[in-house]
């Protein structure tokens, strides 16, 4: 909402006594003001995490310098970056309702990205990516190994540089080798409230099941299906009158409600991962 | 809430046409009204259900008949019950909050249902029970086997002829056995959202799986480890801050508030039990 | 998700006993099969509401005719329709989000209705509205009196023959005569939980009462500004830490899902007025 | 959760660069370590609120006085206390649910107080108090003047010097004199979502409009009848299904829940009232 030029901050280390403390009188020597900060020492690996909204003029460099001479542990990590759009590239298979609520957020200013282009293994979407003036790349998986299909979208991919790359409804499983390439920088999203049903189909699962809640779930990609740092979940009721394809539609909009969700939180530098799990500054 | 003597009814049989009309239409005829009913054929099977709350005055053994000649099919299941108040036996290790919260709705009238007696295999609420008048059985699991155990439990449950028995927390897995001898008649809150964290410790499991929402689930128990029937499921948000221990806490809110509505649920028979599921006229 | 064309039956009328097995009696004997049928009895008012879903070959017309014969009350409502799409024509200002959200329903054919024209007051949603091929008309409020205003909406209007006129923030205040002329098919959402912050800049009071959650509701415009019946609520957690500007940008998700339900249950026929309450059958 | 004895620190104060420096650094000083700090800065007026837990040996009077001098000006609040249980005392009629709530969680060691006694103006819930070994006073309205039934009350409170009374369905109106004495220190639960359905029978109010949810707010009781700072809020769902009855029973439900959680954070300082509004750290 603000309107004033402002960095993000986020440190991660391991904690001590006087951090907040060192932190917060180098930013006032510098005339930087806090605007928020939020803490949070886990006490499984006793590791300090913070995320500030800094307002004034300042040298990334030289401020990121001061910092890493308070914070000399190898495994600190510092970032400091200005509050700016970031750009995405959204994956798509045949279903719309992910990507249209993220195109129409984009195309009124209300997503805090630039989707750069719009990449599909089918191309039945492209009629409404190009209706809002996105590229729209369609890379088919018919007569191609699936590391031929992955480098084509890899190729594709480095023309954009995204920052993140979002997986709206798209249905391949990517090798470890691609995700290795965007490494905390892939989120999905999954239709069902992980670690339930995960894998194929979860709505006929959730339909044999008997379940009366069912939900999505948005998280960072990694190496194991589905396994990945949870960043949002969401629930919503059914009842035995839901056929699975009524579960489909009902699952629809909890799914892009929380992908919107969590996409947000990325891109609003609020979220850590931290092995597999993460820790969210809202 | 009402106070007009009233019966329900319960069909479940082979879809056909005219069901609805026929059974109306023998209500009608014995100057029966039908309060409200409630129906659902289940595409899957086929299969009709039917709930139906009646006032006035009827013989069931007569109006049962009838209906049995109506339909005639040898899988129909027809039900005919005065809606009066069930017999219960809770029964409980150490957690106090599902038995406290059953105990005191029970104590100011608000349970549609008879605590006949608790039994726990430890005795540390023995003195909550008391206060209410309701006798305590501390039935252990010391220096005996599990069959001995679950004997002593049986023999105890007959005196009380229960028409359900309550597991509010009872952390010990029933036998086969056990459980056939109260078919579709034990109801357990498990303490998780199923099918995710099935089996022990599920808030350990929770936290390391780094969800966003935790969550409980009312069942029926049948010879499938947190397999049965689901009656009521509700989840509510947790983040990074939480603790196994506070998320045990924020645990114990959800699952009294799902058992005691999947259990009224059950006292006031709106449960259909299908195979693995339930169909629930609310 | 049926695709077997079949028909909508609504009932309202006196209460009396037999009602349900007339109706299945009477549509038994047509061979006309009840997918569905749900009945509630108004207790204030003694008042029957019935609700059938029905397969098979039938005139409307005979039905009909038939089913005044049972009903023979001055005051019962009898309505058979199939169950199509309805036309709808939506009323906008210059807030895009309800708009867009129908919008993108519509192309992807997840809206149970044909948009036939937008009319904005504004024209900032035009371009929107273009790209979906969908006709959008400007009619300002600049130098003409509201009653001259309306009528160019009334005239517009009368080329789509809509069956329902949906304010999708359309910020304007309709007068009696035009309300009149819809008479329980226009379709509103406002932007707080009402009856909490009727009027206007909703969220502005929220923010200065400092409540934890914000809302919407969709209802039936009638003559009392922000006091029709209520179709569809929902609400959402906030925080001190929420500036009005976030409290807007919040509730922008939850009107357009509220709208967007409370249309749906209008569209499937679903939602019988009662003074100024609604039956719905859902 | 925390077995270390450790203090809340709450401060505001007038917003200027280098508050978070400063306390930081102080404490750091006297070797006290920030367990967990919240910050928030109201733009509306300028003041800095914070919420700190510190562990660590201290002389709160010491820790006070070095912290007044960073914080010269008038306005500021400055206040350090050992986290340890207040003393509550509750106020009754003759609803029971909010009540049982606060005494199994009490009597399970799971209210963050000791509840020293509960005054009733009947004497219905004189039982099941005493049960529990907590004095009961029963201060009747009958054959007296309000100013002489508060009288009494405020005398009765003055034996057990309450941090916070708690008004669990309390069905009296308190005087601004009676507020005044214990000002921002008296919880009331409103059996609505405010500032929906303020005043008498919020219920029938529900009932007659027509909505679809129902709700309870937790607030701090100032002279304002329903006008208080608002500390937690719920709503759940209803339909036109509900009796008046059938809401009331339903709202017992959340009302419980939200006075126990708007308690918990009265109970553990998380809680600051700024002007009509409260500012939570939770």
């Amino acid at each position: 909402m603000q309107t004033i030029p402002h960095h993000i901050l986020l440190i991660k280390c391991p904690d001590r006594a006087g951090i907040i403390s060192n932190v917060s009188t180098l930013l006032f020597k510098y005339n930087l003001n806090i605007v928020v900060m939020k803490e949070f020492v886990d006490p499984a690996t006793n590791t300090f995490f913070a995320r500030a909204e800094i307002t004034g003029k300042l040298s990334v460099a030289d401020i990121k310098k001061q910092l890493h001479q308070v914070f000399q542990h190898d495994s600190t990590v510092i970032d400091l970056k200005p509050s700016t759009k970031k750009n995405i590239v959204i994956l798509v298979t045949r279903e719309h309702h992910c990507l249209s609520d993220l195109i129409i957020r984009h195309h009124f200013n209300g997503l805090n990205a630039h989707i750069k282009a719009v990449i599909g293994n089918h191309n039945v979407l492209e009629g409404l990516v190009e209706k809002f003036n996105i590229p729209f790349h369609h890379i088919g998986v018919e007569n191609k190994m699936h590391a031929e299909f992955e480098s084509e979208i890899l190729d594709t991919l480095k023309k954009y540089k995204p920052d993140y790359i979002v997986l709206a409804k798209f249905m391949r499983i990517l090798s470890p080798e691609f995700v290795a390439a965007y490494e905390n920088r892939i989120i999905n999203i999954h239709h069902s409230f992980l670690p339930a049903f995960a894998g194929a189909n979860p709505y006929k699962q959730a339909y044999k099941r008997g379940v009366k809640l069912i939900g999505a779930t948005a998280h960072i990609v990694n190496n194991l299906l589905d396994e990945g740092p949870i960043i949002a979940q969401k629930t919503i009721p059914v009842d035995h009158e839901y056929s699975v394809a009524q579960m489909v539609k009902a699952g629809h909009e909890v799914e892009k409600s929380v992908l919107a969700e969590g996409l947000r939180l990325i891109l609003e530098d609020r979220v850590f991962v931290s092995d597999n799990k993460t820790i969210i500054f809202n």
